[in-house]
């Protein structure tokens, strides 16, 4: 079976790691040179036609005899966070190549390519997206001078891969020329487990906005002071994160309260100063910035009757992006004809390399079911059967964008 | 003016410093030898005879020529935390070698000594109160194997310091020769300030219980797992903290969450381990104990509700202890005598010799006013004035114990 393939393959890109006994492939490291190197091994035994572009990214077409339709793209990534799962990315190549491996006989009306983005997650230069960015015409070249830990810039880690740094992004792809990107990947979340479902099709990809707090009181004895006379910063945080919970239980967002530090911290004093991030994240961009206004009312309210002074500062954001309404109708019937059951919808919390391809395209991602939801760590784990259900899926889904009477092309 | 002394030799005191340009004395260090020998120098110009006992405590005495009664201690501590102020112990010593002064010419119907506490912060061995609790018979052989941070045991820092290791505590005062013990202490507290009082009679010191608390949650993706289905070990403790502050108002007590601590935090995860500190205290051991009994009981109820597993480990407890009866009110008629307004009784949240000195006789304390109640820290202030009313009242409360009718002798 390939879906035995898939399951295999995973095992042996796992082994291109800098990491012994364990699995860390950042972005132009030799580990992922290597692992390029099988995937498109692998491509070629599947019929494709492969290169690298200039970002580094592992591509594989299948070249459409009478292309009459711009090329499809499907893809995900190959690089990896540190001490990272076998299946976040990387799944989504391998049902790729497994995909059209079974589609070789096969004759469309249009390309398709198959590509390793080189990064997404942003390991080992702080940001994430490179190798989507650069295919999707948003490579920036002030990321060139960003150093790693070791202080390599990203333009000498792309000579070191054989790369011209200067051509980077240059050769993005065109919008007139890409019909739309599909993409695979695992959930990295707990709700089809939950649901008893193989696989769900992706509704949108989230916005998010990330913000540093800082939340000021005043110092003082844990013994000496009465409550009434305090402004414990701790407990102003406590309150905050408290209505945080609450405001998002209330208004349908994820919250979350990642970090929490206090500078001074000792057992004996009552918290002058306390620090905590918030990521709060929504399907639908326009509830995203009013949640956090009214957010903000709500914590600065909390802080001024404490007494405290609460300081906020935006580190980082990303516009939430709605998955193509008629790609995620095909999606739905390509689960249902494999399945026989109702598809499931629901959206991603997670970024993934669609939110730079929806700059260039249509994109339309399927979930696979992973075992607790647990991902970014070796216990990631995805069950055999779901995956060849999700070859069935990607498999029926080209051949349906093929068929004259559909509704995107 | 004799407070001009008080404030001038506090301010030589804190040259002995192992710190250059901040005040750091730890006990039996080469600063602390010299210090204490000026403060010998100073209790022989108030007439004292002078000696060092077994633990390094200093000591001068006002030998009474005719003793018809026990003797009278008067102490704090010259020992400091960290960048530390000039007045948390020092303030008490000078004051007390400054009354003795005063009353030089004068004939008391007892033996007054002025003792310097050579360890109360328990800075250096990570143990309180080493000095007091050696003249309470109290002093615990095992702690001469506590090593400090460059390894050096306590033994070996009291031969350094001209100790003999083998002998400390052994001179422990007997509570048949003791009559009472004051000390007087800064407030270390905001309420004499919020009260306009330049001093305030102790009621007791409160009895104050530490706990290191661990809640377990899952941890998971800030993005893809839905608020109802996570087990947020950070929202768990926010709600606990919420809930501690809560139960302390309602009940009269002081609680203060003071180190927060996420081992693996990061914006994006939610939080799947908090460690936290509580430090609770009462004037009222009892009520105290049944206190942390039902707040138990709150805090395990939270963790249930929310899946989370809740663990609690009690590291340190001191008792409750009430300040003499008979103490209190001649303090306060020494106060009233010497201020012409009605004193102020306030409980002591912080721990102080007295704890000890409990163990051996009556104690009773007299809290001086310090600025915004900023203490263990370069900023601790008292006003000039306040001292010279502590000064006159110390004093004061010297003659009246040697009055023939009050109550306590």
């Amino acid at each position: 079976m390939d879906s035995d393939t898939v399951m295999s393959r995973a095992d042996e890109l796992a082994q291109f790691s800098s990491t012994p006994g364990a699995l860390t492939r950042t972005y132009l490291s030799n580990e992922h040179k290597l692992a390029h190197k099988t995937l498109a091994n692998w491509m070629k035994e599947a019929g494709l036609t492969v290169w690298q572009d200039s970002a580094g990214n592992q591509w594989g077409r299948k070249v459409s005899a009478t292309p009459s339709k711009p090329t499809l793209i499907i893809g995900s990534h190959s690089d990896t966070v540190v001490n990272a799962g076998k299946y976040d990315g990387n799944l989504g190549i391998l049902l790729g190549i497994s995909a059209l491996q079974r589609l070789q006989e096969v004759e469309l009306p249009f390309h398709v390519d198959v590509v390793a983005f080189a990064d997404e997650e942003g390991t080992r230069f702080d940001t994430t997206l490179i190798g989507s960015s650069a295919t999707a015409g948003r490579f920036n070249a002030d990321w060139l001078s960003i150093t790693d830990k070791q202080g390599i810039s990203m333009a000498e880690a792309m000579q070191s891969f054989g790369l011209d740094a200067e051509r980077a992004g240059l050769d993005a792809r065109q919008p007139q020329d890409v019909m739309a990107y599909l993409e695979v990947h695992i959930e990295q979340g707990p709700v089809l487990e939950a649901n008893n479902k193989a696989v769900g099709v992706v509704t949108g990809i989230a916005g998010a906005k990330r913000y540093q707090f800082r939340v000021k009181g005043i110092a003082g004895h844990a013994g000496t002071v009465p409550l009434d006379m305090r402004a414990d910063a701790m407990c102003g945080m406590a309150h905050m994160a408290v209505a945080i919970e609450d405001y998002a239980k209330q208004n349908q967002l994820v919250a979350t309260v990642g970090k929490c530090e206090l500078p001074s911290g000792s057992v004996n004093v009552i918290p002058g100063e306390v620090l905590f991030t918030l990521d709060i994240r929504s399907q639908d961009q326009e509830k995203l910035e009013a949640s956090c206004e009214e957010l903000f009312v709500l914590l600065n309210k909390i802080a001024k009757k404490r007494g405290l002074r609460f300081e906020s500062h935006l580190f980082y954001e990303a516009e939430a992006v709605p998955c193509s309404e008629s790609l995620q109708e095909l999606w739905g019937t390509s689960v249902e004809l494999t399945t026989k059951q109702a598809p499931m919808f629901l959206p991603s919390g997670a970024g993934h390399d669609a939110l730079a391809m929806a700059h260039l395209t249509d994109v339309g991602m399927l979930f696979v079911r992973c075992e607790k939801g647990i991902s970014h760590n070796p216990r990631e784990a995805v069950i055999h059967e779901d995956v060849a259900v999700a070859l069935d899926c990607l498999t029926k889904m080209i051949t349906l964008m093929a068929e004259p009477n559909h509704a995107i092309i």
